[in-house]
């Protein structure tokens, strides 16, 4: 009778060898045959150096194309892998630009009014946010690989830059200095987020897990919503901070400064989009009416304000709008000064967050697809992209859930509609600038709200409780650290808790006992399976994980420590004493030299009581 | 025909379930059962968390005496859990006793000329580190756990801090003030771990690997022997830097300083010790040889300066020494200041460092006599007896290596003999110090020199480099961190490169193809074992690792590139086409939130392309 046969292989320093495996007498079944080894073919550690450096970094293999071909067709697949547009450019046709027309005109309905609140989201002056729907779109075009990303500015990324830049420079004294210190976190973002993707440390932004960002997303959208109560009620005098306490007395302490026309027409605007959100959510076809509404609300409030001006005075509107193309603004880059570390970190910070949101959303368009999205080179596309913006006064842009999802329902096809998206907004900046004149602050505070209401996700954190209680914890720990600390310590934190989260399962491994099912070659946890029974005179263990310096030490003690138990168990039982002390390594999927002393310690501190101890499917411990 | 069978477990949100078992048919082997999964007894979420808490805390069960016993046998283990005196006092005797007196005595001839060396080498005068031999030895020999352990001052705890309190503040500038640190410093080590203890946060030491140590300690013994050429070579004038650069300078620049007389009876001291050292490391039973050979050069040399005195006046002493006990110091301790910071950072770092040296050397002696060292115990232990050292002009101790070496040889039972040692150093420090007078400073660099130089294992080394090179990639950075950077910086490279290797296993994990060795129920590696062979239509993948947030996204990327190139394979090799993907999940022991995501979008993804997954042994998500 083998336990877990299955990849036994021999254990020594350097590695291959012969299977060993044990044979517990006594039993019905026949023993098994020794298996051989075949050891992989002997290559020079340079081989294996260049074989785990390309495990790591190019887990996807991105130049499978390229092999056995002539030297014309690796020109022509190199053109195609670094502008994506060469490859479906040729497959163009009518029926594809119709397709993309419809959903680029669809999304830019929604780009406009979008643009607009998320550039105040980010303390910046409205057309920020329509510049920065019109370069970073023509750019994608041509570098990104993903055929459904919708490319704009975002909401958590304006806001995280909104706070983190007001926390120190206030945008309305300084609105310069502050302009500049946007444009040139922007640069920082688009340059970190290339080179993450140039250097192909893509996984760095995996360590924001799912339960991470939800929890992170419900805070920043809480705090959001709050903030936006100055529009919604018409307040002039409010808090620049980003907490939650702050701000509610900011609401509660200004109530002289309450508007109730504005009240009223704030609200009822919230409850239209809301609702129409919550119709398009329900029935996926009618996605149009969700993506048409705000559209629909700016113009409708702007024609009410237009038709009311005579009666309400003290609703706040948008005001004079300049005409025109994005001006250039790589003069206006802050690149040494006082506030440059500021810029940076700023740049950091949005940039892995908006990386994160635009790499998961066209990750998942691919997926629904079915076709796959290489993310380092989209790293580099979008980079590129904040690059190019920082240069023609565009802010942090990347793929927006909201507005690839419309794209996605409006049937895009390619990144055209990127293209037709940007056609629109440059029609808008060139001749449609002087209707947004009388378009009312509350109209965007109340667009922003019904669109951050959606990233609060309590269900899915219900999930998490149910499912992980440690995924839970990053979860809150995430939303409460937004909510109350500040926004990139929130994010550290929740960053904190995941890793910490690793770091102790790979440090408090866990360790099984077996037993056997009888009648059959299975062994399984004891605990959990009714109908396994202990074989007599063998103790068998199964270790979980691979062993590392981390754990070695917790190992052996938590072994030796079964072993006590076990022997306590067997004196109170009186049952056969134990002879044998099998290991299961089958998890042990990697073993470090701290692992291997650990191991023959143990094995020398057993075989001093009498006691043998066969560990089963040990690994080669060298990893390259 | 089952794969992988042993503890297969059903995956679903929540936990438990029946048995999924993959039967492959057209096989002769009878389909084995299906196994139905014993739910464990239902706990609620306080009791999860409680046992996880208590597996993360508690790994050795430290209680596990008190259970099931009268309130009179608990307070009396009590006793003995904090004062493990109690545990072995009624059982002493006079056999006992005489061993422990031999043993006391042969650590006190090698303790008094090392306390006076290690003190130099942190810059402290020679007195501070007989001292530092008085008081330690005696509390610990109430609290420690471990019957091997002699405690004094150590070469790293000593090196390190010398080295960082030196880069601040001059030893001889500001004698006081650097006392005053030197004090703080063991203060605050000792609160560091002492809390390590008592928070049984053990774990964290875990972090510095062998191989790190390895390093460490190879570099710091390069740069402290060359640091004793000061003395070897009779230099005044030296600097006080640490890195390779500046040592090497000073000792070629100050060539005119050399004396002649010096160098002669140092280098002939040195061959004495480093040849009684390798006459003991090749016949363990000659122990005593160097043991006592530092005792019997501090005697040879001090007369042969009193003898030669009118002759030789080059050779520098160490001079007058006060008589007495250890003065309180609790008046010197340093608690507010610009300097504070420097005083925590150094306890910490040396706290660290002298507290991995007494947990491994404790827990190596307790391994050989097959009795048990509580780790966190050990840590309070250490701890109380730093802090309470700090009070009574002692600096960092703890369990020295070459210490409870002799200790151990010389057969030593019980921790008497430290109290020994102790009223050694005691009769040493009330009638002997004028001995000390003419005693040369040369012959405390030659007893540093030779004791360092054995902490160069550069056998080990290369063994590093044979079985794993990450590991010696930790080793030889740290190693290249001391010589050239500086000891902390070097420390926190080593401490990096490590926890990197465990980051970069988790979030690059093994995948492995499995096939089947024809007439068993074994898969195996395809590429590692000869006689497997591929199954017809079925893609068989082993994932060999916890499936996280932070590799999930690798392993959907991997695996997607495994199925393309197995597709290509077949292409290629006109095999019968792809119906099943069989993912191997024996490896995976824990699965988050994040991992069970990419699982069923992964399943999605392929069942769109009309492939089958299944997947074995998917573990229960939720950890508590």
């Amino acid at each position: 009778m083998v336990l877990n046969s299955n990849r036994v292989e021999h254990f020594s320093g350097g590695g291959g060898g012969t299977t060993t495996t044990i044979t517990i007498s006594g039993d019905a079944l026949p023993p098994l045959e020794t298996h051989e080894v075949c050891l992989p073919p002997h290559r020079t550690t340079l081989q294996k150096l260049r074989q785990r450096l390309s495990e790591i970094f190019f887990p996807d293999d991105p130049l499978h194309g390229f092999k056995n071909q002539t030297w014309f067709r690796k020109l022509h697949f190199g053109l195609q892998y670094f502008f994506p547009i060469f490859q479906w450019a040729t497959n163009y046709n009518i029926k594809l630009l119709r397709s993309d027309v419809v959903s680029g005109l669809t999304i830019a309905s929604l780009a406009i009014p979008q643009g607009i609140s998320y550039a105040k989201l980010a303390n910046l002056p409205p057309i920020i946010g329509l510049y920065s729907s019109f370069v970073p779109p023509l750019i994608y075009s041509v570098l990104g690989s993903s055929r459904h990303l919708a490319v704009g500015p975002v909401s958590i990324a304006s806001l995280v830059m909104g706070t983190m830049l007001s926390e120190t420079v206030s945008s309305t004294e300084e609105p310069i200095l502050y302009l500049q210190l946007a444009f040139t976190a922007t640069l920082f973002a688009g340059l970190f987020q290339a080179s993450l993707g140039f250097l192909r440390l893509g996984f760095v932004i995996d360590f924001l897990s799912k339960a991470t960002l939800l929890g992170f997303m419900a805070g920043a959208a809480v705090i959001v919503s709050l903030q936006q109560l100055k529009g919604l009620l018409g307040i002039v005098h409010f808090t620049s901070k980003m907490q939650l306490v702050p701000v509610l007395s900011s609401v509660f302490h200004q109530r002289n400064e309450w508007s109730w026309q504005t009240i009223v027409m704030g609200v009822c605007f919230l409850l239209f989009l809301l609702t129409t959100r919550k119709i398009s959510m329900r029935r996926p076809k009618l996605f149009w009416i969700s993506a048409a509404s705000p559209l629909a609300s700016v113009i409708l409030s702007t024609i009410l304000v237009v038709l009311l001006k005579s009666r309400v005075h003290d609703i706040k509107t948008i005001g004079h709008l300049p005409k025109g193309l994005n001006p250039p603004s790589s003069n206006m880059l802050y690149l040494h000064g006082p506030y440059l570390g500021l810029a940076i970190k700023t740049g950091i910070v949005t940039g892995i967050l908006s990386l994160t949101e635009g790499i998961a959303v066209g990750r998942t368009f691919a997926a629904l697809k079915n076709y796959q999205v290489d993310g380092n080179k989209e790293m580099m596309a979008i980079g590129l992209m904040n690059m190019a913006g920082s240069c023609s006064s565009c802010y942090v842009t990347t793929g927006s859930f909201s507005r690839s999802a419309v794209n996605y329902n409006a049937g895009a096809q390619t990144v055209v509609s990127n293209i037709i998206l940007a056609t629109t907004v440059l029609v808008t900046l060139l001749f449609l600038m002087p209707l947004f004149y009388y378009t009312p602050n509350l109209i965007l505070a109340a667009i922003i709200i019904s669109a951050v209401i959606g990233l609060i996700d309590y269900q899915a954190a219900i999930r998490l409780w149910k499912v992980d209680k440690l995924d839970f914890l990053a979860c809150i720990s995430s939303f409460l650290g937004v909510l109350f600390i500040s926004v990139p310590l929130g994010l550290a934190i929740a960053v904190g808790v995941s890793v910490l989260k690793v770091l102790l399962h790979v440090t408090r491994p866990n360790t099984v006992v077996l037993g056997n099912i009888p009648g059959t070659q299975i062994y399984q946890n004891l605990s959990r399976y009714k109908e396994t029974v202990r074989v007599p005179s063998f103790f068998i263990l199964a270790i979980e994980s691979p062993m590392y310096f981390a754990n070695s030490m917790y190992l052996q003690e938590r072994i030796l420590r079964w072993i006590r138990e076990e022997e306590q168990w067997i004196e109170t039982n009186n049952d056969s004493n134990m002879k044998c002390i099998i290991l299961d390594m089958t998890a042990v999927t990697a073993i470090d030299t701290s692992g291997i002393d650990t191991i023959s310690e143990l094995r020398k501190m057993l075989e001093k009581r009498s006691l043998k101890v066969s560990h089963q499917k040990t690994v080669f411990p060298c990893k390259f």
